[in-house]
């Protein structure tokens, strides 16, 4: 996708805070955190959000479950715990068009999440 | 986990409204639900939180994900959009320690998700 905001980042275009790469994933920080931690994990591969997913999605999504494991380790907040959350559509309040899961912490999360 | 609650709806030893299950997950609606549709997947296995997900872990982090997906079509949720989450510890309010993707919609969400 040439014109997305987060294959651009993915591709080194638009400057990033990047804390996590490899060849299915990138993870970076959030622009406008919410969180003392909020970190963006992303497909490489452009997907619109999950509900464009098929079966061969499924090492990918893997992946980027694990690796929202794996920053929050980095960044130090899993000991106290943290929220994962990802967004889709307009009900999820999905505002990039690019699937991404946010890792937050380093403050206590409530219930309901929104 | 003999006693976990999670493992013993899995085994079928306690009611639950079971709407997907295969060899990895389960996924069953949220006796507290906090939005019209909240149905719960998890993984067959019993992992206590993400803090405890390995590289073996990757394949059923994936169906988890993309049962979440499933689950939101099954629910007619996913043309207008839903919300996924994952507590983690007591920063994120996790309360059953069996890990958890909490599937929501059927209303819209805030953010910060909590």
């Amino acid at each position: 996708m040439d014109d997305c905001i987060f294959c651009r980042i993915v591709r080194g275009e638009i400057p990033a805070d990047v804390v996590y790469r490899d060849e299915l994933v990138t993870a970076f920080r959030d622009i406008e955190p919410m969180a003392p931690v909020h970190v963006l994990v992303i497909p490489v591969r452009h997907l619109q959000s999950t509900r464009d997913v098929e079966l061969r999605d499924e090492p990918m999504l893997g992946r980027l479950l694990r690796v929202a494991s794996v920053v929050a380790q980095q960044e130090g907040i899993a000991d106290l715990g943290y929220r994962l959350t990802i967004n889709t559509g307009r009900d999820g309040n999905q505002l990039v068009p690019h699937l991404h899961l946010h890792v937050m912490g380093g403050r206590m999360f409530g219930w309901p999440p929104g």
